[in-house]
């Protein structure tokens, strides 16, 4: 009658990949149906002793992070990528903040969506639930195996993880952290799982583990994530890129454009909520581009710009096809001309990625139209792009940012790794 | 500026199957554009105007469905195929009756799902927006053509549906008079079109549309919705099978566990929400096996039971592994006995489809334990899984009834045709 612990012993049994990976499957599963039972104030307690267990271990985890950073540069990882995994002293700090933030949020779980009693007297309640079991694949930032696993956790999801090969050592060493201070706590086995492989076919594998695994979500950049789509049998939770724009509106007050401008571009230009994209209204043009072309010189901003704006600007390089869809995650701005507030919505909805896009205007019915018709995750009349975040929106930690419309749109916090089932009270109706 | 005319002007020049779908994905995205500005009150004057022209086209669809029926003969179609292609008087009333229903239905778009004003004094509000393009596969029904294209329409989603070949003329006239109609009231064009061939390549175009269509639902047997996964590149709402279970328990009233057995299994054998499996509890299943069999017998029900069930009623068929999966719908059930509720439970979430399942008991622990941990869309306590639906659960009319967890779980109503934007209102905020 239980199939399962049949399974589990014939991959036991066996230590091919394929096993391995569906054997974590297998214990995720189960881990998932005792989460279950858990009470918000035990997987409060049991978040908390995986803040303090971190921290016991600080120093075992910094020494496995040190190698993983040594094996890097010695293979020649990029500055760039090597900062990334460093583990310092002040991220490992805000890694274990972070975990006691997530035990201070609200739990989802259980929490009544709807209750409904029928004509012939059954009561229909709609109540969230866990996901169930959340795989997560991302790469070189071992703190995401922290902020991932615990919002997991906290939503009652078990968490099957795979980082990048890079951090290996460290995301180990964080793993087992969480999974022993956990277990003191009451976390049952296997709620927090690693693979502990680099080996590429394991994510094909586990993205295929149809009758355990619920959800897929990748982090990480859009090869990886396009892998993970082509690959999966499950559904994938994805954020591929974020082409925001800011539009300026010819009823613009053109210093907070240029404000917004600035802070949208350059407070952190690799982040996926930074424009890559300026639209301006032909009637603002004029004015406006003559005072971006100094901000650009100022902040050392590379701009490509359209035939039109290069008229006004001729400094300005110029853009091509590609680079009105492409993410730059760097100081580089696309600027455009537009003849109306029409042709920059068509523009944004067709070459945009459907995540955060900003009109700057004065004009109220230009403001809504913008609101309604922009089919992005987050609109934005006169402010920054930049606050499309779980903790900017007030969800607080978030596991990345949509720019899928199914299930979860924008900022992913913890209601969005919930789903929800009907629960019917009768007295034997029939129908 | 607007690449979206030069691909769909490029498209008209070209006559091949790939190019007429995708020029029908850049018309219907066209037209999801257009939706959005409609008011309630003109949607609603557009779906009583479809009801109308249906009502006016009304030999003439039916005879289109006529020479459905008489090819669908000629071809060999079994006669329960036969019997769901044609549109009888009845069915066409209800077919009409149900676009009116819509048409009174509240609209979700636009309702506001949470407002918060941040610190900073940003505005977020999150509200109810429709998907976009929505493409819908389907088999025989000819009346599904309407049924789906007016649940879109009401919630501003532009519509490509794609029906069996069994019923192309049918669909086609049905199709035609929901467009004309609608298009008296202000329906945008090429919101309602229907793929005119008949061509299975048509379809892995269609779910290929990255770009243009936003989720396909495919309504149909297991192997149509295996092809769809398969193929898709967009996201699938889907609903595979009704595995549904009825769990007699130790402390159950044996006249209400009959009395729902019978009507789950017996009222409408071919619906999804009929069960297909049977548990009882040791401490139950003397007593209520005998009574089991007679009620098998006066309704015709084919038996496949466990050796523990075969030993209280030998007449019983044995079941196999297979039949522990099985949807038959049809007058077959298998009956099997468990040691414990947990036994229940778990043979539910292992061999289940997560669609509905109930449990008959006084005992309200039992009843607790079972609502939360049996895995389903829907979970019942003493009533029957016959109610899940979006009618019988209040929803209004249904799009199908979902077995996935993302997005819509169980039956698929309005709601579950958006999906929400966040809407930022600032005065030049930066972060």
């Amino acid at each position: 009658m239980n199939p399962l612990l049949v399974k589990e012993d014939a991959a036991m049994s066996d230590t091919v990949l394929h096993d391995q990976i569906r054997q974590m499957g297998y214990r995720a599963l189960a881990a998932s149906r005792a989460l279950i039972g858990l009470t918000t104030r035990r997987k409060n307690a049991i978040l908390q002793a995986m803040a303090d267990e971190l921290l016991t271990r600080r120093a075992a985890i910094q020494a496995a992070n040190a190698a993983d950073v040594a094996d890097g540069r010695a293979a020649g990882l990029s500055a760039a990528l090597v900062d990334r995994l460093t583990l310092t002293d002040a991220r490992f700090d805000a890694m274990v903040g972070g975990v006691r933030e997530v035990a201070a949020l609200p739990d989802p779980v259980g929490r009544r969506i709807w209750r409904r009693t029928r004509p012939n007297g059954i009561v229909i309640e709609k109540r969230r639930v866990p996901l169930g079991v959340v795989a997560i694949i991302f790469e070189s930032r071992p703190n995401v195996t922290a902020d991932a696993a615990v919002l997991c956790i906290k939503t009652s999801n078990a968490v099957i993880l795979r980082g990048g090969k890079e951090a290996i050592r460290s995301n180990l060493a964080i793993t087992e952290a969480l999974a022993a201070g956990g277990a003191r706590a009451g976390l049952p086995d296997h709620a927090v799982q690693l693979i502990p492989t680099t080996d590429r076919e394991a994510v094909r594998e586990l993205v295929q583990l149809e009758d355990c695994v619920d959800v897929v979500i990748p982090r990480g950049g859009e090869s990886l994530i396009r892998a993970v789509v082509e690959q999966a049998r499950i559904p994938v939770l994805k954020h591929y890129k974020g082409v925001c724009h800011l539009y300026v509106d010819a009823a613009a007050d053109l210093d907070m454009a240029l404000r917004i401008a600035e802070n949208a571009k350059c407070q952190r230009p690799g982040t996926c909520n930074a424009i890559e994209k300026l639209l301006v209204h032909e009637q603002a043009a004029a004015a406006f581009l003559p005072r971006l072309a100094e901000l650009a010189v100022r902040r050392a901003i590379e701009i490509r710009a359209d035939a039109a704006a290069r008229t006004i600007i001729p400094a300005f390089g110029p853009a091509t096809e590609a680079d009105w869809s492409a993410e730059y995650l760097d100081l580089i701005l696309t600027v455009g001309v537009v003849p109306s507030l029409q042709a920059a919505i068509d523009h944004i909805n067709r070459h945009g990625s459907h995540h955060s896009d900003a009109i700057i205007t004065a004009n109220r019915r230009a403001a809504d139209r913008f609101l309604k018709e922009v089919d992005s995750a987050a609109v934005y009349v006169n402010a920054s792009t930049r606050f499309t975040d779980g903790g900017e929106f007030g969800m607080g930690a978030e596991m990345g940012i949509s720019t899928d419309k199914l299930h979860a749109r924008g900022p992913m916090g913890l209601e969005e790794l919930t789903t929800y089932k009907y629960r019917v009270t009768g007295a034997g109706q029939i129908r």
